[in-house]
């Protein structure tokens, strides 16, 4: 058993005899059930951190999105040496350390792709290295060129059709939370030396590649160990040994992030879930009086600040994707634990709080891990806090907790990882809703009019019948999930071997549990196409080669979003005859197959490229973001709609089930303390009829409208809005994804 | 079917219909039973050109062994512009292409370790580049690194302690030979086509690992046939299309070996088996009169000319073990086919007859593949060569075309492997010997003193007990073939990974088999001690910590190398013994294990590492190399020597079984006739006997002293010898070599 002394006033053994950071958690934590009265507003130090920031976000804005791009450096754990928010003004910075060498710039990160590292550069007129392409084409191959020399014809089709959408084969597949709390308790030197162990444990009579394999990823991970104490020591800190009290531990935590964020550029670079663990840190300073409340909300407010300030270089195409610049840093607060107490502490109070010291701001994705067994006094700060700034999601952790235990963090939008000790394969997403046109057309593209599917028989009647129709889907879903996974198997395959994620899987369990996600767009309108052709009438409109491209529908059906039945378990069915067809495929490294219902900004783009659909949505149009009703479906409602979302079974869609609400203030009630009381109702409504995921945006149409129409003025600079999956300031989204944010119901009354 | 103009007057349509070289020889080879009076000497380009080659050999010589050293530029297919062996007589060159741009100027190939590669410029006195430091350190990974990632401790242990021995995982593993003849058949477009169908024809619902690898194997594979093209054509050459006379022949077949060696160092850069394809482009030039002898003469000299100029920049420790500087560019001669006709042609003769128009060399490692059953003219003309110039080898085609049929290729020394349609993955040897004295101590190496074996009950007793020792040697060559072929598992891995053969692949079928080669060292020690253990009495002499460290062994016993059945039998069982072990272990990509006995002349340094055995040899004197009988044990002569190796069953030893012999030209006969006619009888006696090769010397000891201490001297200048695995320069010896070169029993009666 270890002992140090930075462990003194700490309980509990089992996590001495070894990394178990839950343990710590468990035995150390004191829940608070108190309100917010105890918050302390931002220093002096924060406020002037914080306006110099504004400044160069300003500035950045003003040059067109990025401020700064590094074009001869590749970037690494070690590649730069100390940086900060100001020179001038670096003694105030209580937490240290940036991605490069200048506040914003963004890193240059050529394994996932040389040809979009340098489109990045050159796309904001930045010229990149000629040295660094030389290198990333003659000796380097990149994970962008080895996916694509061993992708088949058809999965270059399907991706190029856009069946298959948003593959992580041209960027880093992100989703992988680092446990960067253990850097902060145990320190580097003890880290590296269970490693060291695990790499002896994996030595055994008839070892094969896959031993190989994970040999060689284990040093790969001491190696970035060993880069993330002297990375810490160029800022003057020796992370070799635990933290000492809370100053260090946020530092600590922040270099093990840091390491993440130098070394990808992952879709989704979540910080996880922090707040818990590091109020012990703050309580034991502050039973100690080193630490005053207003000192601790600076830890809080500066390491947040860090996390606003998390950079990417992206490309065009994937900024139409993802519109206004996500991390996906995700920062989890609240839920409950195993033993029923709440894990709600002072500091997941002064995360939220940091919406109040510095405004709203999209990043960290904050994320309330929801119960309606919560302590009051946090669902109404949490609320509260919502409805003034729209920028906070909230999760089922009644759902979660069953199936990941009480210390995960969610790893993007909405996926569960259990922290440390299991990953997810970032898979993208299907576009069902094409699936179905295919199954309709016999794998005949209903845009670029070319074979993509198989070429089965299509449907060649005026009229299209359910049973027909079913049947086809049915073989259609199953070529696209297989196609799909494979797809993803060689992606993951080319990421392991030439984008390792070496500085965060060196803070997760050696003997890691994978999850194989996947994803599903356009659900909303298979499940209506379906309803529609089941109970109205649906004529096919065909091209001159018998293609068919348009649908005319009469009669009512009934759509999914208003808590009717007959609309609902269509939804229900399909979620669960696909996620039945990926379970039955072989996963890379025998990881567990699992499906989201999410799309992201993307649904834009993804409608662009799919046909019209029996359900009366016309070609090009977006498609419903995630697990959404469809616009202008929901007829009955809030709750109603909320309703329809609940019935989606989790343990089906164990990525995620994504829904993003916009409800009026007026909706909501009369004064603040009305609506702060009814949204809590309707989140504990919701939740506890097992829904999983809920973006709450508190706002009116005519809100969304003004700042399209005025984005220079001051009150929108900041102005946050939940979309699909994250929080975007509204005006940097662009002008398609405003439209479509604007069109989304706005629910008027309850 | 494909037809090309360029195939004019071939037969056959097999060979038509898919890559099938072995059947285009079969249908279209003319062979040739008559002598070698038909043969031309030097033109006068080769005089010339082969004169210049000798003055830069000359100052390559007088400059250290190292005439000039790339540190710039990293080699590839297509890293250099053409480049001539003198800018004034390009004209005169029949067939072009050098590795660099200078001749005899050494590549800088990182890809199996930068460290080595960095360390052969800095012991000649050249500074590697610093950018390519930079590149090989911090962006990509080479082989050796990756291996020493995933290595155990025990590995390294017994690799430090030379249990395990000149491991491929500092250098490239070498030992496969592409089928260079396709380029010349079928043209690089032809290829490239066949290897895209091969690539299409691994897609299959389901695809692991294993499928992704090979399919990204293949897209490098056709990589480098492009880089092919491309480098063909810098020199003036269309290659995409087969060749269509014997120059071209002779062209396009050097072009594809010459970007192998451009992009591997492996030990063995073997050219294979080429002369009875390109003679059927000769006398089909012949044929239509557009070729003449003394032309064809100049092809065959000048592409010889190019395989002596082969050159790889080569660390200390290397040449320690392979020293005088190999490459072991190892081709083929003679044989018989499967329908019993001699694949000899003129153009066998033709390759024999370069060591007389240009004197005796060490490259390529020219080899006969014997029989008794070839025409007598040829193997009176080899015999006569042999004589000469101690600078060819013999195998014994009978027990080689039942394993391998009858288009196989030499890959090294003596390991064969079929032509185009299996390659070999190297592994060096283990150390047979020294596991005997692992046995007796109990795992503790008898030179460094530290457990590196499992600490097994050691041997306690005054005197050896045969049974005992039996019993212990088992179980610990139990422990050493699983370790080693663990050792290779990873070797092999890493070399896939880091460095794989893509341009010498590129000319193999994609569904290639696989062997796994392993070897031996020590064989005729352990025999011999075995023997003395079992025959005479041998006292174990141990040092203050009971370690046995010597042996004093009285009476006599028999010994390996006499025909002596009782000695023969030991060898016979421990070479099955340890061939079942290998035999039982998982080998990767599932090849299939063979052993060798070969030390190549690493017997010298193995040697020094390993203590005193029973059998009366001391403490670091030199092993016996490959499977020779131990110095001086030899006491019966020639032929009861060749009869002990011969009783050596192939089939235990796929990977072949070297035997090296030196016959003084007294014992041969009295004149050039009688000498001729009685070694081609001692070969026919050894072959018939299932015995597998023979390195043939023809000289006096005396000859040897002289040239050691007068090595100025002008007919030593090319004084070439056969030594265990390769011919070498006697004057590029070490001293240590030349000494044990001397040692070794010289036969001065038959």
């Amino acid at each position: 058993m270890k002992e140090f002394e930075q462990w003194q006033g700490f309980s509990g053994r089992k996590w001495k005899e070894g990394v178990d950071v839950r343990d710590f958690i468990q035995n150390n934590y004191k829940p608070y059930d108190g309100d917010e009265s105890f918050l302390a507003g931002p220093t002096e130090a924060t406020d002037k951190l914080w306006g110099k920031l504004q400044e160069l976000q300003k500035e950045e804005r003003k040059k067109g999105g990025v401020l700064d791009m590094e074009t001869e450096v590749v970037s690494s754990i070690t590649a730069y040496g100390p940086a900060y928010i100001s020179d001038d003004m670096k003694d105030l910075e209580q937490v240290v350390g940036l991605q490069t060498d200048k506040p914003l710039k963004r890193a240059f990160m050529p394994y996932g792709g040389i040809k979009m590292a340098e489109q990045s550069c050159t796309m904001y007129g930045y010229k990149p290295s000629e040295k660094l392409h030389e290198i990333f084409t003659k000796y380097h191959k990149t994970h962008n060129e080895a996916v694509f020399d061993v992708y088949t014809p058809e999965m270059k089709l399907m991706r190029h059709n856009k069946i298959l959408t948003g593959l992580p084969d041209t960027y880093g597949r992100g989703r992988i939370v680092g446990d960067y709390r253990r850097v902060a308790l145990y320190g580097i030197d003890y880290l590296i030396e269970e490693k060291q162990k695990d790499f002896a444990g994996t030595a055994r009579r008839g070892m094969r590649s896959k031993e190989f394999r994970l040999r060689e990823e284990i040093a790969d991970q001491i190696r970035a160990l060993r880069g993330m104490k002297e990375m810490a020591a160029s800022y003057g800190f020796d992370i070799s040994e635990p933290a000492k009290d809370a100053k260090e531990a946020f530092q600590w935590l922040y270099f093990a992030y840091l390491a993440a964020i130098k070394t990808q550029n992952g879709a989704a670079m979540s910080v996880g879930r922090v707040s818990t663990f590091l109020d012990i840190y703050i309580e034991r300073d502050m039973a100690k009086g080193t630490l005053t409340e207003e000192a601790a909300q600076e830890l809080v407010d500066h390491m947040t600040m860090k996390f606003r300030m998390v950079k990417f270089a992206r490309i065009e195409s994937y900024n139409q994707l993802f519109s206004g610049d996500p991390v996906w840093a995700t920062l989890d607060v609240a839920g409950l634990g195993m033993d029923g107490r709440s894990q709600v502490t002072k500091t997941d109070f002064r995360f939220l709080h940091t919406l109040e010291n510095m405004g709203p701001s999209p990043e960290p994705n904050l994320t309330v891990l929801y119960s309606s067994h919560l302590p009051e006094a946090f669902k109404k700060y949490a609320s509260h806090i919502s409805i003034a700034t729209s920028s906070i999601q909230y999760e089922n952790d009644d759902v979660m907790r069953p199936v990941w235990g009480d210390d995960y963090s969610v790893c993007c939008c909405v996926s569960a990882t259990e922290t440390g000790k299991e990953i997810q394969f970032f898979g993208a997403r299907a576009n069902l809703a094409k699936c179905l046109l295919y199954a309709i057309n016999g794998g005949v593209d209903e845009k670029n009019k070319v074979q993509v599917g198989p070429a089965y028989r299509p449907i060649t009647s005026e009229y299209l019948d359910y049973d027909e129709v079913m049947e086809k889907y049915d073989a259609m879903m199953t070529w696209l999930a297989e196609t799909y996974v494979e797809t993803l198997n060689m992606i993951h395959y080319m990421h392991d071997k030439y984008y390792y994620e070496a500085s965060q899987m060196a803070l997760i369990d050696t003997d890691v549990r994978r999850t194989f996600a996947t994803g599903i767009a356009g659900f909303s309108h298979v499940v209506d196409s379906l309803s529609a052709i089941k109970y109205a009438k649906v004529k096919v409109i065909r091209d001159e080669n018998g293609l068919a491209v348009d649908y005319e529908t009469t009669g009512d059906f009934p759509k999914y979003g208003n808590d009717d039945e007959r609309a609902d378990e269509i939804a229900v069915w399909l979620l669960r005859t696909f996620m039945d067809k990926l379970r039955s495929c072989h996963t890379y490294r025998d990881s567990e197959p699992t499906t989201s219902i999410l799309t992201i900004t993307s649904n834009v783009v993804y409608g662009k490229a799919t046909g019209s659909l029996p359900d009366g949505r016309k070609a090009g149009e977006p498609l419903s973001p995630g697990a959404n009703p469809s616009y202008g479906a929901e007829n009955n409602g809030l709750l109603a709609s909320l309703n329809s979302v609940a019935k989606l079974p989790y343990e089906e869609a164990l990525d995620g089930i994504s829904n993003t609400q916009t409800i009026n203030p007026g909706a909501l009630g009369h004064d603040a303390d009305e609506r702060v009381q009814n949204l809590v109702q309707v989140l504990d409504g919701y939740f506890d009829q097992g829904a999983h995921h809920l973006n709450v945006n508190v706002f009116g149409k005519e809100k969304l409208i003004d700042a399209m129409e005025h984005p220079e003025k001051e009150e929108y600079a900041n102005f946050t809005i939940r979309v699909s999956g994250y929080a975007v300031k509204f005006i940097d989204l662009t002008k398609e994804q405003q439209m479509d944010v604007i069109s989304r119901t706005c629910h008027e009354r309850m």
